[in-house]
């Protein structure tokens, strides 16, 4: 028995995970990859301005539809005044840096877990800088997304320096979030009758 | 005076967008690149297992801080049960298709409105593709993030058909979340003292 399967014995629940469950669903996904295919989805409506609201409720994955939520969530985009809006929500590019945080934090949390590692706090700060003119069409030569993202990553783990920075390597390499956009992701756009 | 400067003469208010705010912001962008510089910002807290949460309130642009919003949002991701949460929220990925899903619209109405075209209804159904062999480093050959994200779109709007294909195309070019999402935006990460 190594030290963390030792580690997983002696505590079945780690970092408010279930040890027991991810270790099964890793073994299921090692013997059939069908299993590890998900397809996640949103539905948005346009409502008026930079104002928009997604619903998102269903996804497929582990070789079925998912059928856990009950209930769809809503999420609203707005803009800010100087951006022509009314703060109806946060913006886009706004959300965009929300779910690159999260993800970077569970796969922090995913993998100190399976290292046996207890996770004690963890926090991030992000920041983005966008050069307004590319979304404009004022300048060819300016990009439209963020130039660059910069996370602040702040953590207290029961584990040496080393292997610390070691998982805080492994999250940013594992994020599904943070490979989607530090490496070129295929988007189409198709039109589908009104 | 060309017929769209026409189209603004005649309707202040085009697709829920002030129309001389919005020329006026884009003059002034142009007289002064420095005011197209913005920097958006997220903090996070991770709680337990798959559930954080993320505060957005502030960001710098136009030369200036914004002050325009007196309290902060925020958005908790979570994962469903298969991914070992309670569904404590949508998931990173979720809030991701959310965000691209916003942006695009809000790139599609506001250079639409800036040819004077009005939108009578927009709305889009994203769908995007993971293999879970890549978060949890079961294969090094499958890329974590998405394989691909396809949005359908439907748009009903007062111009030619044409004249729609080509604001589709500029919305995919000019939305930020976009593009961050199919180049290769760095993002770095640096640790702080927790």
């Amino acid at each position: 028995m190594s030290m963390h399967q030792a580690a997983r014995a002696a505590q079945p629940e780690l970092n408010g995970l279930d040890v027991e469950a991810a270790t099964a669903t890793i073994a299921a996904l090692k013997a059939d990859p069908a299993l590890a295919q998900f397809r996640f989805r949103a539905s948005n409506s346009w409502i008026s301005g930079g104002e928009n609201r997604s619903t998102i409720q269903g996804f497929y994955g582990a070789g079925r539809e998912d059928d856990s939520r009950s209930e769809a969530w809503d999420f609203t985009n707005g803009e800010p005044p100087v951006l022509l809006g009314r703060n109806e929500g946060a913006n886009p590019v706004e959300f965009l840096l929300h779910a690159l945080a999260g993800c970077v934090t569970t796969t922090l949390v995913l993998h100190a877990t399976a290292r046996g590692v207890r996770i004690r706090s963890l926090s991030t700060e992000l920041e983005g800088d966008i050069d307004l003119r590319g979304l404009l069409a004022l300048d060819d030569e300016t990009t439209p997304g963020y130039q660059e993202i910069r996370i602040a990553l702040s953590v207290e783990a029961d584990c040496s320096d080393e292997e610390l920075e070691a998982l805080i390597a492994e999250a940013q390499r594992r994020s599904p979030v943070c490979n989607t956009i530090c490496r070129p992701t295929p988007v189409t756009i198709t039109r589908k009758a009104a």
